[in-house]
């Protein structure tokens, strides 16, 4: 079946209304701060709607959850919101009363410089933990963006950098579609690459069955004419098959933030959640969460090969779920991952100590190219398959490939993007105990 | 307090009436297996008590449960058995109805060779998982194995390097105390390496309170006289505050297992739970298991430094054993260990993502010397500490140090022996794919 949507360029600007910057400012203080934004990388990045717009959040479960979190949870609950300021290099984290009170400050800043109101702007960090925000430069640095706001790729470009840590590549998707009579637009960036395994709730609270484990941030825009309610519901599910179903290392950021604002520009008919136009939203936002997520992914830090975990056949969604992250947390099971080695044996260890029910003696293990239905089994009922060891080994090679896991003793399934554990995530993240200020996360 | 034990050298043979012997019989294949077992490294082991003994275990709670640890969760409960046959080189482990019988086998051939009844002889495993035993290989080397028995120093290291893997030194202990009117001893050995965060039980079976998650195996051997479930009760107990406390890489294997015979040869009076004979005897055997614990942590695999994680102050039981594994398992938590960077965001961010209730401003994070109560603080109550910055350097730049972690809204306390993660350990588990044989676990 043909999607019902098409990338477009222009990311978080392209649907209409919508400006971003991102500057320079020092957040991390290795200077003044002062000067042009040439050869630095940018720290600082604003996006806004020219007008107000309906806003809907996903945030960390995390119980050591970031001051900005703690602002947005708050204002997202109104549905409202027209502008986002957010920055790289310090996750105002752990900062007490005082951090709070920044964060606040940050938003009143921006407000003031973009003549809007100040409850109706939202705050996003990501960087080192427990370290107060020099207050001085991000106010110079929200000034110098409030300047420079455009509705270019360039100024798309500018946002998404000054949001990157340890990332290595800009994440950014936009798509078209028709809804409600009228083309409309998705846009969205990100940054990723460790502290990877998002586990967020609309409240920040962790419900039951959620798994407990980025920092990660993502904004999306969009000009589709949405009630905030029924973008916050398209965004529960979106991001529940998306950046909920990532992991990089098991650990789950305390800064973890989805951001969605829909300013209607597009003056589509608005929609409610049973009907036909909801569908084709979800379908188009969907595909932006889950492609912003795999590109986190792909771009983790010292990841080289990313590996699709399928599981089926479990007895319960939440056995499932729990069976598939236990093999795609297992040093074990990311190490062999990594050296290329087809090792079912690791993998049914980690199925075994995982809280899922397993019979050994039902356990299918297989490969394929990504979403390929040709799948190499290695395990078939709990013995090894006939498969020879070369094209075991030519099923593993590739830098992407899906695992395919059966119970057989069940109706649930689970799908997990998962990464290798590699010499380089070891070496970027033993750090570098000669400054100071790489205390925190 | 002096201690009610004084260490002696010859671990599993300095109680009387054991004898012990390990030999080359190539169980991994590699060539024929003949010849002498000069320049090889030894793969089989017997354990043999002169006599018939009093039986305890404690066994892996990974469903996925190798066959040899089948025959010695049955063969346990009746509470006697003679001898011990252990393997490396191959795990048995699901490898079906045929690794079963084989492990069975195993026993009945040690047992024809020594004289003693098969359902008498206890049998162990470790190595690759998923390949069945070659039967020839292991027939011949129990016959080699019994005939050079024998209860020197010599004899109980052969046993030993017989059941090593990937472990790089030799891991025994022996201690001698005064017991219902007699001296006594007790005499371990163990191996460890990868795969190590074990669960353990005396049925297989998890307990509800039962932590998640090596292979390790562990061969006890005392001349106490003491019954059976006396022993057990005993063992439960030492290997709950050891053994199930360790983690390397929080993968829980198929084959863990601890096994303790007691011989009675000491000829002291036997003794209830509830005597003041059973807590000397518990002290001596905690001090042993806690001692080869340690040991495999120190060895495992890759590892540099090892940190004891003492957590207090958590609401329950529950949540105090949590926090401290969430904080033990987190790889960003343990590159840092690696890294010499006493980094308490990474911890923080560990404690919020725990099923453990913290409260971000009560927590108190400290390093000390092992053992030490002169600590360090990194934090107090959520804020960072005013200890210099080369201080915090300091504290973490020992190859052993203690973490201090305190919740201050409870009173439960847990203590795990933890790991750094480490650029060797990548390595060594990415394996060599082009050897077939690496396929398993």
């Amino acid at each position: 079946m043909k999607p019902a949507f098409k990338e477009i360029p222009g990311s978080i600007v392209a649907p209409r209304g919508f400006l971003a910057g991102g500057v320079f400012c020092d957040i991390k203080r290795l200077g003044t701060g002062k000067g042009s934004d040439k050869g630095r990388k940018r720290d600082l990045a604003l996006i806004v709607s020219e007008t107000p717009a309906a806003a809907a959040g996903m945030f960390t479960t995390n119980q050591v959850c970031a001051a900005p979190v703690k602002v947005c949870i708050e204002r997202v609950r109104r549905g409202a919101a027209q502008a986002i300021v957010a920055n790289s290099g310090n996750a105002n984290a752990c900062t007490g009363p005082r951090g709070l009170r920044d964060a606040k400050a940050m938003a009143q800043i921006a407000a003031r410089e973009l003549n809007v109101s100040a409850e109706n702007v939202l705050v996003a960090s990501t960087g080192r933990i427990g370290v107060t925000l020099p207050m001085e430069n991000v106010e110079r640095g929200i000034l110098k963006a409030a300047k420079t706001l455009g509705n270019t790729t360039i100024h798309a470009q500018q946002a998404i950098e000054a949001i990157m840590t340890s990332d290595t590549r800009p994440k950014q998707i936009g798509v078209e579609f028709q809804v409600g009579g009228k083309p409309a637009r998705i846009g969205g960036i990100c940054k990723g690459a460790g502290m990877i395994q998002p586990g967020m709730s609309a409240t920040g609270r962790r419900p039951a069955a959620l798994p407990l484990h980025a920092t990660m941030l993502c904004f999306i825009t969009t000009d589709a004419a949405i009630d905030a309610k029924v973008l916050q519901a398209a965004l529960n599910e979106a991001v529940a098959q998306s950046f909920n179903r990532i992991t990089v290392d098991g650990d789950m950021s305390t800064n973890d933030t989805v951001l969605a604002l829909a300013n209607g520009r597009a003056e589509n008919r608005r929609f409610g959640v049973r009907s036909s136009e909801f569908a084709i939203f979800q379908a188009a936002l969907d595909h932006v969460c889950l492609a912003l997520a795999r590109m986190i992914v792909r771009d983790g830090e010292g990841v080289h090969r990313v590996v699709t975990v399928r599981l089926a056949g479990a007895k319960t969604a939440a056995e499932a779920e729990a069976a598939a992250r236990a093999v795609a947390n297992s040093p074990l099971v990311k190490t062999s991952w990594h050296g290329g080695d087809a090792n079912w044996g690791r993998i049914m260890d980690a199925l075994g100590h995982s809280p899922a029910r397993i019979a050994e003696e039902k356990v299918d293990i297989g490969y394929s190219a990504p979403g390929s239905r040709k799948i190499v089994w290695s395990l078939k009922r709990g013995r090894p398959a006939r498969a020879p060891f070369l094209r075991l080994c030519a099923a593993v090679a590739p830098l992407e490939f899906d695992l395919h896991i059966r119970l057989n003793h069940g109706r649930a399934e689970s799908v997990i993007y998962a990464a290798d554990l590699t010499e380089d995530y070891v070496a970027f993240n033993k750090g570098d105990v000669t400054d100071p200020t790489s205390l925190g996360g």
